[in-house]
């Protein structure tokens, strides 16, 4: 094993009522664990920051809730240095949810062996779970089909951009959400999106019609909120909302009445509101990795990564990622590989 | 023609702000209308009465606003009395809408012929719109499998009671919502609900809990609302919400809130809300009507029906069923056919 002997982490340390600070984290350095029974030391190389992780502390959604004195949880690219006990060869580069850390010792069963193809960060964004949730969200519960309107929230963000992206190689009319005219004029200018709407404008109502002339087939929902309720007042006989994501309710501390069009416009105009978990679609992620990696390689589809270094950002990361503050996929960098450089 | 040389009509009078109330409708007496043009005059034998009428008079839903000075709007089995301009026999026995009247000249591509079996208003009931309605909302959308909960609301109602019967035939446990003791005693008593719970006692979340031990698999929400509210909480993984209709809502003057589980929930916990409209269906009625009438015939599937007399109870019978006056499917019976008495 190359690199430090001990392992910098970072706690959660307080339960964060309403705004995520970074105060609510505390940074403390381990021994680096030694790994038993099966178990495997993974050492941290990038390390992903999503919406998703502020909902984790808000209460058990569909993993158990982050508890104050924990290690922050966070999906990770990580090295295998030590494998022995897994029947691993070190080297291998596996997706895993090494959280907030530099070291990790995880069960083997719990490692995604990663084939690497161009930019290794590549598999945290288009190849990794971001992309994953965009193609089945996208295709397995929107349905899109080639002229329809897709409206896509959070459309700068890590999986928004994609869905975006992909929706227009569906052949789709695809508009965007963001909460700012900059990335507005980088989702039209260089991602292909055919309209874009900014929810902080005082037109966006207004915005929102002008861009959807046909009404909306498909809203992809990474927010929830105002701009849920807005969207579904537009949609067509037979749309489908994918939800996806609630940030705008990550940081709430009551419980945020829904959206007034739900039920009634359901029914009267025949909408499917589905939910998922990218790893309800598990058996299929090669599948879309293949296909998302041809599309990348075709140069059809824009990687836009947000890549800080050094664990010690992460803290002011996620808490900016909440602001809105990311475009593309936000990643902390947290160790090189050895790969190469130690043998 | 045997009868009356007049049609007596219920216009809505009023458009009404809030609750319906017999007032907003006017009784006008007008001469019976004379086809033309490919129409055929029908006479109206029974009229449903729905919560969907109140629904109409708000505003554009999936047809056309009932305004104020129109003759009501409503579906009903009708007897042609002269078809020679449509092409159909006299005699025949149509579903259409004729509206609260006597007479009503109607395109015949707008009649559905009747092949009665056993009691004429079984058409307007378990055979008819309503049984249509609870077949493919249940199968198609609900999607429900044998061992799994069923929650259905306004479970006394027209296509609650069938909702919650076909459900248990089809293996389901199946819990009813009303709002009044005395119905659910009929629902476990003679229809074969496994539980039942009153929404208006104080107790209801307690009670709603108790009585879905496993969760809830599938809700099919006739009502929106607080009940809405309370059963997506307790909704399992991959659980189905079946939009059908908000009759609570249906006289509000404002835009209620939707429920707070939406729209996370519907995404840590992978549910799916879908509305529909049974018209959605319109191509495979024969085939639920062959397999509702075969149940039926069986004695599995019981018809409960609650019809009144006289087309001059229509404004009556209409509030109270928006009051829950009902048990079963309402109606109101306007006339009785001529067939095998005129010649």
């Amino acid at each position: 094993v190359t690199g430090a002997l001990t392992n910098a982490q970072f706690l959660l340390d307080r339960h964060p009522d309403g705004t995520l600070l970074e105060s609510h984290f505390r940074k403390v350095v381990s021994p680096i664990p030694i790994p038993r029974g099966g178990q495997v030391l993974c050492r941290t190389l990038f390390l992903s920051l999503d919406p998703a992780n502020r909902a984790w502390m808000q209460g058990r959604t569909y993993r158990d809730q982050i508890r104050a004195g924990e290690v922050m949880s966070g999906f990770t690219l990580s090295e295998v240095v030590d494998g022995r006990q897994g029947g691993i060869s070190s080297g291998m580069i596996v997706a895993c949810e090494a959280g907030w850390q530099e070291y990790a010792a995880l069960p083997a069963s719990d490692l995604r062996k990663i084939e690497v193809r161009g930019a290794l960060s590549h598999h945290l964004s288009v190849l990794g779970i971001t992309g994953m949730t965009a193609y089945f969200g996208l295709f397995e519960i929107g349905r899109v089909c080639p002229g329809e309107t897709v409206v896509v929230s959070a459309a700068a963000g890590a999986t928004g951009n994609v869905v975006g992206q992909l929706a227009r190689i569906a052949g789709a009319r695809v508009v965007g959400v963001s909460g700012s005219d900059d990335k507005n004029r980088i989702l039209e200018d260089e991602l292909g999106f055919h309209g874009t709407v900014n929810y902080r404008s005082e037109r966006f109502l207004e915005q929102l019609k002008d861009c959807c002339p046909d009404g909306v087939d498909v809203y992809f929902d990474n927010v929830a909120g105002e701009v849920l309720a807005a969207v579904l007042l537009r949609m067509n006989t037979y749309g489908r909302v994918v939800c996806c994501g609630a940030v705008s309710q990550y940081e709430s501390t009551g419980r945020p009445a829904g959206p007034p069009a739900v039920p009634g416009l359901i029914v009267t105009r025949r909408l499917r509101m589905e939910g998922f978990i990218v790893t309800d679609f598990r058996q299929r992620w090669e599948e879309a990795i293949a296909r998302l990696s041809g599309l990348v390689d075709d140069g059809r589809l824009r990687v836009i990564e947000d890549i800080w270094d050094g664990l010690d950002a992460a803290p002011a990361a996620l808490v900016d990622l909440l602001r809105g503050g990311n475009v593309g996929k936000r990643m902390v960098r947290v160790a090189d590989s050895t790969e190469g450089t130690a043998s």
